[in-house]
């Protein structure tokens, strides 16, 4: 699924074009969003780590090459060409969990131009999914400060590596875990599930069913108690509780999945409450988003937990970036594309931030990457030569990072509303950089 | 990245439940939409193909057991259970490229307990997924009959699987193609894509650039003419095809990427229709949906083909169906959840379809699956005891199908706007059945 030739067919056509003509300078490239989506104040990065192994993976297989040569479309020459091709060039990039705004690069690539070329497509479907997921879900981590937060969403995300790439991404933006298996055994993220209504409805009865459940699983059981009815149920999780205490086997949590999860909330809890039963927590899950959360959190509902899924990770209010992976420089001349509302800053370049120790972030400032400007460059070496210049960092220090850059955050940022605009200045000398570039282009064309 | 741990953890803590009460009797469970997404009118199945392979290899690998065993969360006799799990059951569904409405079933599976269950997610990552693009791609196929349709979206695409099923599923849909090359290789999808704006910005000018790739790509070339100004540029092509001609280099084509697509192409089609160039054709590309596309053609734009990527890839305006795999019978009793808002109807279900022969399509019925009703079934057998019962159908003859489906569509709901919907009855049998489980169910509650 992850073949070199998952990219798109220009990507081949213009390597071939190169290797023509010969052309094959040094290229810069740089991947950055345009604008935010609406009602959205910061994205958060995510997504580096899947790119390095990419690069570092780079090359196409003999039955790869094979089938270029018999598609009709490329010269032999070309394609022997192509078994070769490594990633060799040198990439900087933003910390994954790092806050961002529109304009300022999140990954620089450096590298002869056919390589820095051949993988636009694919950096850009890794970095941009991610970057996507773990914006949305940092906007939920922010409404529901303290509250358990679990990805729900493989079932409805698109396709195979959104479900695990979105528990990932979520995981990074705060996220306490997942529901899925995999993502658990292949990043060490927590997991959390229990039961499907399916389960009640196989059994004689639903009180059967809780109780054949916590029998199985004596150390993790959450009962999904709207199969039926979800008061009726909760008194049934009481009858239960005193039969199994007995035993030594606690409720852990009890699950609502439908109706007025707020009202139903309240009514459990005063159950359970009323029985004794106040450890027993309330997991709530059901078409929630980021404001669905706030909202039950605004009417003070006695959830403890969130299942979030579909809404999260498909983005769904706008469930793509406007963003791009242009290039910049070439052969040491800086490029800049000017199509018509698509235009983009020249050069390589760099993103200073201000701040006072620990405070939030005051603003910042987008550069030449040869300049120097007040507060903190946030783009730094991550590759050279096509190696890592070291190992990734365990995913709990991404996740940590990420929660220090929303704690930074200006408040207004924080909030689910959009908020006026954080200050991204365009520095002196990459305006006049564009401006030269400008002169140069009206010239060639 | 589609290992059977691709999963939610409660499938596998219901599957230990199972294991440890003895319980794997036969369950059926259906997957259906429960609604249609706002202004859509009509679903298409899509993804039956993938859920069967995925049927087929369902196994567990020693390393994912062992990890199993070692996460803390299952017993072993339950562990060394599942590596002997196959998919045994049975499947009925519509073939792909059929269009569906809410409340239809478009697949069944009838399976041991455990096996059924633990299916669920992936079932409906697949469907849901496919169903969700090439339903919305049909719209796009709709909006723009003759013209030429192209999938540009692996790049902003949620992943590597997204990107590649959503190539299919377009296709499927009624797209010509794809840029993504991968498709091409795996589903022999047709491919297109010539030139990034980067090919132009690494030459010296775009003059050069434009005589470099058509030298590069005799056979194939369209020449990207956005990048600078767009009317220069196609000054520019109508100099270079000068020039090929007597090399008996043909211009194919040119891309308008950015700025107003209608406007643009009436000015650039004038200029190249000036010097005699009315066979070389306007391609046109961003940000497209199918709304974007009526537009453009209401105004007569002379457009030939469009590159439709993210919006339609992603299904922008509603990217996930409300949609469920729920348990229906079990040890030959019908269920029905009846969680509020969330309610199914109970038991084994066919769908059936009437029409005048060759006409449009008058209405359907849904009724349970022992049931005759007029018309034409639309549920089929296609998997006995884990295994299809026949090769499945050529990916050409899918899109044929789904051709002819939207061809039968009534009139109205072919339209972009939301139209009274479709006439979906459900038969006395089964409304009866609904009835009789209703009573069960408040006698178990």
């Amino acid at each position: 699924m992850t073949s070199t030739l998952l990219t798109d067919l220009y990507q081949l056509t213009m390597l071939q074009a190169y290797f023509d003509e010969g052309m094959n300078g040094t290229a810069a490239f740089e991947f950055f969003a345009r604008k935010l989506p609406p009602r959205r104040n910061f994205l958060m990065a995510a997504g580096l780590e899947q790119v390095l192994d990419f690069l570092e993976g780079l090359r196409f297989e003999p039955d790869e090459l094979e089938w270029l040569a018999g598609c009709g479309r490329f010269h032999r020459r070309f394609v022997d060409s192509l078994a070769d091709l490594r990633f060799t060039g040198d990439v900087v990039a933003m910390p994954e969990g790092t806050v961002f705004f529109p304009d300022e690069p999140i990954l620089r690539v450096v590298a002869p131009l056919r390589e820095a070329q051949l993988i636009e497509t694919r950096v850009i479907n890794l970095l941009q999914f991610q970057t996507l997921v773990a914006s949305k879900a940092a906007r939920v981590r922010l409404a529901a400060p303290g509250k358990l937060l679990v990805d729900f969403g493989l079932r409805r995300a698109h396709g195979a590596e959104a479900g695990l790439l979105s528990a990932r991404a979520s995981f990074i933006a705060g996220f306490d875990g997942s529901a899925t298996v995999e993502a658990g055994r292949r990043y060490g993220i927590p997991l959390f599930g229990t039961m499907a209504h399916s389960f009640i409805q196989a059994h004689r009865d639903e009180a059967t069913a809780f109780r054949r459940f916590a029998h199985s699983h004596p150390q993790a059981s959450t009962l999904l108690i709207d199969t039926y009815d979800t008061e009726k149920a909760a008194h049934k999780v009481v009858a239960l509780a005193r039969e199994l205490a007995g035993e030594g086997i606690p409720i852990q949590a009890v699950r609502i999945d439908s109706g007025d999860l707020g009202a139903h909330s309240f009514r459990v809890r005063a159950i359970l409450d009323a029985a004794g039963l106040t450890k027993v927590k309330i997991f709530a899950s059901s078409n929630l988003d980021e404001d669905a959360v706030a909202a039950l959190l605004a009417h003070d509902a006695p959830i403890d937990g969130f299942g979030v899924g579909t809404r999260m990770n498909t983005s769904a209010d706008h469930p793509y970036l406007d963003c791009a992976y242009k290039l910049e420089e070439y052969e040491g001349v800086a490029r800049r594309k000017r199509s018509e509302g698509k235009a983009t800053w020249p050069g390589r370049k760099q993103v200073f931030r201000r701040a006072e120790a620990g405070a939030a972030f005051a603003g910042d400032r987008l550069t030449t990457n040869d300049d120097e400007q007040p507060g903190q460059p946030l783009l730094s070496p991550v590759m050279r030569a096509g190696r890592r210049l070291a190992p990734s960092p365990p995913l709990g220090a991404v996740r940590d990072h990420a929660a220090a850059q929303l704690a930074r955050l200006p408040a207004p940022l924080r909030g689910l509303e959009e908020a006026p605009p954080y200050p991204v200045e365009v520095a002196a000398r990459l305006l006049e950089l564009a401006r030269r570039v400008d002169a140069e282009v009206l010239d060639r064309t």
